[in-house]
C-alpha cells in the first residue's frame, strides 16, 4: 500500500525531489535471466531528458542511470545469455541530480501557485520541500522511464509500445498523415509533420507570451496476446487508467474510442469479428484492446489529456501561505508544453502495467 | 493484490456471476462505532436495481442485501450510537440472485458477443461461464453499491457525493439549467428536465431499433477536505480514475477540465486563488478539486464515457468459438443504455475512493 | 493489505463471527480449471468440526459449505475436466453458523476474561461482540480450512500436508513410534499410539479439573519442488510463521531444528548433500526444506505451540469493563485443548502458503 | 506484493548485494514532521556493524548511511522542529559496500555450501550473485536496521525497544541477573555479566575449531499502547512472526510463553488481571503483550532461534553445481555467532512492525 510504488509482481518504487542529491527507483519481481545493462535504459533517458530543445524546459541534466543492485555477469552468463542479466533481486538505479540551481526560493516559499501542488501539499503535510517542485517535480518521471526500459525488456521484442502527441493546444494531428518514424523526427513526437511544424510557431508563441500550452498524447502497445489483466478491479484499463492519471499534469485518460464511445450507436461500437487465415481479426478498435478488463490482442490504445504548464511568466493572483492577496509569475527554466516530455513517460508506464499483467497472468493461469 | 478487491485501508472485496445464487462483498477495515443496518444499504441498491422502467434492463431482481458480519448491537450501544454499528470487523453483504431466467445459453456459449468479455475470458482463462456475463455481468456492480453505501456512513454527512448523466448519444444537458434535484425526478439522472425529456424519445427509438445509446456521467464530491490523497502512486486522481474505469463499459475517465484542460492556455488553465473571510477561495476549478495528486478542498469532479450497451438486437458479423464466421443478435433482457443504471456505481466507487484515502491520510499524517 | 485477508495471489479473505447467522471465505486467484466442488472442501471441515468426541468442545456445528461463486459447469467442461470446474473468479463459500446457543451473555459483555482477546478488542475498537468471542471465536479457522482445501487442489496430488499433534501439556510423541496413518485412528491427530491413549487419561483429568492443556503441532509439507518462496520478505518460511501465528492461541512457530538449531555447532546443523542416482539428497533436514527463504525440495517442516484454553471452568481473577476487580469462570462449550482443532488449521494455513508461492514462483520465473 | 518491501503503511524496500557498489532502503509512509538526519541513524547501525571485535566477521564496512530524499529544513521548519525534518515522501537512504574483496570466488560459484541459500537460489532463478551471498548475504540487514531507526522516530520516546542474546549455544543467562544495562556493556548484547564472560571463552573456542555456534536472542517492547494489531490475518503477533523470520538464520519465533506455554494449565497460563491504582494490570506475562492479535499495553516479548553459522572452516560434504559429489570448507571472514549480530536487527524489525500497527490503527479508529 506504498503511496510511491506501483504494481504488483512487476513493481517499482520512486523516491527524490526536484533538489535533492539524486533521484532513484528500485525495481522489485523481475524475472530472472534477462540482459540489461546502463545501456538499455539510457536511450529512454535520453529521450526523457530536458534541455534537448526550445521547447522544453532549459534546466541541463545528464539524466545518467547507474544500476546498483539486482543485475550479476560471469562466464557461464556471458556464455548463455549474452553479458550481464537480472538475477531476480531487486534492480536499484540512480540518476544524479547535477543542474539544482541554488536560487532564491522564498518567494515560492511563501506563496502558492495556481495549478501546483503547493497548497495541496501543505494542506496534506504541514508544510513540504518547495525547491523546484520537491517530489512533485516532473523530475522523478526520470525515474518512471527507468523503469519502463527495465518493463520493456521483460515484455521482449515482440511487443512495440510507441506514444505520439497528437495535439498541442487545440490544433490536432491529422491521422490520415500518421507516420510513427516522424515522431523520431520532430521535437514533438508528432506523427504529422505539418502539425509539428504549426507546433513549433504556435510553442514558440506560448513560451514568449509567457503563457503555456496542453496536449493529447496517444500510446499504443502492439502485440500483447490476448489474455491479460482480470476481473473486476483488476482489469488491465483499470490499472492503465491509474497509471496514466498518476503522470504529472495529466487530467484525462481514454482508452480505444474513449469519450466518443458515448456518442456511437452500439452497432458501430462494438467491434465486429471475422476469422483471416485462421485467425480470428477485429474489423475495428473501438474497444482500444480491451474488452472486460482483459486484452483481446488487439492494439492497446490509451489517449491522455496534459494541461498547460502551470509554471507561467504571467502574473496570476494568489495567495501567501499566511493568507494573503497576492500575484504570482513564475521566473525560471519551465517547459512551455509539459505535454511533450510526457510521451516518454506516458511509454513507460504502459510498459510497467503490461509486463506487471503479463507476469500476474503467467502466475495465475501458467500461460 | 487480489482481482477482486478494491482499496487499501477501507477494502472490499467482491464475488458472485450473473447467473449464481448469490453475489455479494466482504468490506473489511470499516472504522468501528459507526451506524450501520440494511436500511442505510438498501435505498442506494434500490436506485441501481433493474426493472424499474422501461429504459432499463427488465430483469426483475429485488436486490435485497443481507448483513452477515461486521455489525453488533446492545444496550449500551444502543445508547452510545442509537442502534446496531459496526465493530470494526469484515463486514460481509449478501444480494440473492432470484430472476436468473433458464435460457438455452447454447447460443451464447458458442458466439462470441462483438463488444463483449467472452472473447477475452476465453483467452484468459480457456473457458468461463457465460450465463448472463458471469462475471463480467453488469450485476456485479451491486456489490460496489452496497460497499459505497457503507463508504458514505464512513465519510459522514459533511461529504456529499452525486453523479448526474450529463450525455445520453451526442445530446448533452444544457449546463446553465443544471438542477440537482431533478436527478431523482426522472428517469435518466439528467439534471436537465428539457434534456430528460429528449432522451426519453432517444432511448426509446434506439431499444426499439435494437440498438443502444453511450452516455457521459459527471460525479461530484462536495465537503471533502483539503490533504487527502499521496504523491505519486497513491494519487488521489489515480484511484479514482482506476476506479472509475473498472466499471463495466467505461472507457474514459477526466477530471476537472480534463480533455478539454489541453486546448486552455496557461493562464486559463491554472485556477487563480483569492481570500475570502479569511478562507483561501479557487475562482475557478479545472483542477477538479486535485493538485498534484491531493485534494484541495474544491470540489471534486470526474466524468466517465459508457459505451453504449453491445447486446443488441440488429445483427453482427461475429465468430463461433470454434473459428467460424457467425451472425449473432442478441435477445432477451438488456439495458438500452447502460450508462443510466452506471450513475449511482460511479457514485459508489467514488465514495469507496475517497473512504480510503479519508483513512490512509488519517494513518499517516494522524489528522 | 486487508486484516483480514491473507496470501497474494492466491489470496482469501474471511468473515463471520461465532454467532453471526454465517460466517465465509471468498478465495481469489485461484487458476482457472481446477475440478472442485463441495465434496473437495467438506471432508477437511469434518476434520475440524466441533463434537465429534468429548475431547473437543460440544458445540453441535454441521459446517456445512456451500460454493456460491467460482465454479462452473457445462457438458464440455465435464468432457474435458469431468465437471465442475473453477473458472479463475472468486470462489465464495459460506458455513451457516447453527447451534448459535441463545445464551445469556450479560457476564462476559462486562467481564475481561484472562487469555482472551476482550480485553485488547475494547482497548482497540471501544466495544467488540462478545458473543462466544465474535470475531476472535476459533469458528473463524473454519473458514481457513475451506480456503486450504482449495489450496490444496491448486497445489495438486503430488504435495502431501499433513500435521500430527506432537506433544499434549507436557506429554510428547516417541518419535521412533511416528506413524502418519495412525493420526486418523485416534481424536488426537497423535502419530504415536501410546500417546494417544495417554492423553485421553490426561484430557479427560483437564476437562474434569475445569483446566485446560496446551500442545504442540508438526506440519509437514511433501513434494514441493526446490525454487518457492522468495529474498527477502517474500521468504517462505517468513510467510508461514505468520501464517501460523495468525492461527488463534498460537504462541510458537518454528522451523526444522528451530529452536534447537541455536545449541547445535555449524557442522551439525548444516544440511550436508550428497548426489544419490544423479539427484541431490540433503542428509539431513534442520532446515526444514527451506534455505534463505527459498524451498529446497526437502520436506517443509513447521512446528507450532498452542496455549492452553483460556475458558476455563477454575474461577481467575479479572477486571470489569468498568475497572472493579472481580473473579470469572467460563463456563459453556469448550475444548479443553485447542491445539487438537488447530492441526487441521495448521494444515490448512500450509497449504494456502505453498499454493500462493507456487503461483508467485510462477508469475516471476515462468516455471 | 513486493518480495523485497516490508509493512503497509509504514513501509520499506530494501535492495542490494554484499558486493555491490552499495545497498540501500527507501522508507515509504513515515509521518511528515518528524526531526530525522543521518545522527539518528548511524548509532543503530554502529552497533550492528561488522568488525567491532573478534567475535564477529573482520570485514571492515564504515556502514555510513547518506539519506538522500525525504527530509527538509529551512528556517521556519528549524523554529518549528529544531531542525531538519521528514517531508512524508519517501526517505532513499544508502550506505556504500566499500570492503568487498577481490577474492576468487570460482569456488564458491560451483559448489552448493550446506545451509546456505545458493542451493535454492539456483533451483528457484537458474544462477546468482554468489559473491559474499549475494542478496541472501547478512549485509541486507543493514537497510532493515537503517529503517528501524526511523521506525523509532515514529513510535516517539515513549516506546522503548531493546534486545538481548539469552543464550548461545546451548548456555542460557541467568534470568535473576539480568540487567539491561549490561547488554551494552559486553560484545554479545548479553543482559546477565557472567553469561558474557563464559560466552567468550565458548565463542573463541568455535572459531578456532572452524565451527559455530547458535544463539536466541529476546526482543522486547515497553510502552507500547493497547489496541494496535487487528483480527485475523493482521495479527500483531503474525507480523512480528514474519518480520523475525524473515532475517537471516532465523528458524524459530515464540511470543511471550511461546512454546513453553504448550505445557502450562490453563490456569497458569491465562494471566490475570487486577485493577492497580485505577489502572488494569496484569499479574504475568505470559501472553507477550498481545491477546487476539491486539496488544494488551504489557511489554511486547519475543524470541528467536537464530542457527549457527553455515559458513565454517570445518570440510563438509557437499557437491557442485554440475551434481558431483564434493567437499567445501568456507575460508574468510565470518561471524563465528551469527546470532550476536541479529540482536539489533531484531530490534529494528519489531520497531518497524510497530510503526506499521500504529498507523494502521490510527488509520481505522482515528486515536
Amino acid at each position: 500500500m506504498s503511496h510511491n510504488s506501483f504494481g504488483h509482481l512487476f513493481r517499482f518504487t520512486t523516491w527524490g525531489e526536484s533538489h535533492g542529491p539524486a533521484l532513484g527507483v528500485v525495481v522489485d519481481g523481475c524475472p530472472p535471466g534477462i540482459p540489461l545493462t546502463e545501456a538499455d535504459i539510457q536511450p529512454w533517458l535520453d529521450k526523457r531528458k530536458p534541455g534537448q530543445n526550445r521547447f522544453v524546459t532549459q534546466r541541463r541534466e545528464p539524466d545518467q542511470v547507474r544500476i546498483l543492485s539486482g543485475v550479476f555477469e560471469d562466464e557461464r552468463l556471458r556464455a548463455k545469455f549474452g553479458g550481464q542479466v537480472t538475477t531476480g533481486t531487486p534492480i536499484s538505479m540512480l540518476i544524479d541530480n547535477v543542474d539544482q540551481r541554488s536560487n532564491d526560493y522564498s518567494d515560492i516559499a511563501t506563496l502558492y501557485r495556481p495549478g501546483h501542488a503547493n497548497f495541496s501539499y501543505d494542506a496534506k503535510y504541514g508544510f513540504h520541500d518547495y525547491r523546484g517542485g520537491g517530489r512533485a517535480s516532473a523530475r522523478e518521471t526520470a525515474a518512471r522511464v527507468a523503469a519502463g526500459a527495465v518493463a520493456r525488456k521483460v515484455l521482449g521484442e515482440a511487443l512495440t509500445i510507441r506514444a505520439a502527441v497528437i495535439q498541442i493546444g487545440s490544433d490536432a494531428v491529422d491521422r490520415a498523415a500518421w507516420d510513427w518514424e516522424e515522431t523520431a523526427r520532430n521535437p514533438f513526437w508528432s506523427p504529422d509533420a505539418d502539425a509539428a511544424a504549426r507546433w513549433e510557431i504556435d510553442v514558440d508563441a506560448a513560451r514568449k507570451a509567457g503563457s503555456s500550452l496542453g496536449a493529447i498524447i496517444e500510446v499504443t502497445a502492439s502485440g500483447a496476446p490476448a489474455g491479460w489483466g482480470a476481473p473486476v478491479y483488476g482489469k488491465l484499463d483499470a490499472d492503465i487508467a491509474g497509471a496514466m492519471m498518476s503522470i504529472n499534469a495529466v487530467k484525462g485518460v481514454e482508452i480505444g474510442a474513449g469519450f466518443a464511445a458515448a456518442a456511437l450507436s452500439g452497432e458501430s461500437n462494438a467491434d465486429e469479428i471475422r476469422m483471416e487465415n485462421g485467425t480470428p481479426v477485429f474489423l475495428s478498435n473501438n474497444a482500444g484492446g480491451v474488452l472486460g478488463g482483459i486484452s483481446t490482442g488487439q492494439d492497446i490504445v490509451v489517449r491522455i489529456a496534459v494541461k498547460p504548464t502551470s509554471s507561467i511568466l504571467t502574473p496570476r493572483r494568489t495567495i501567501t501561505t499566511d493568507g494573503a492577496d497576492a500575484t504570482v509569475s513564475t521566473k525560471g527554466r519551465h517547459d512551455p508544453c509539459v505535454g511533450i516530455r510526457a510521451a516518454p513517460v506516458a511509454e513507460a508506464m504502459l510498459a510497467c502495467v503490461l509486463a506487471d499483467h503479463m507476469l500476474r497472468h503467467r502466475g495465475q493461469t501458467g500461460r
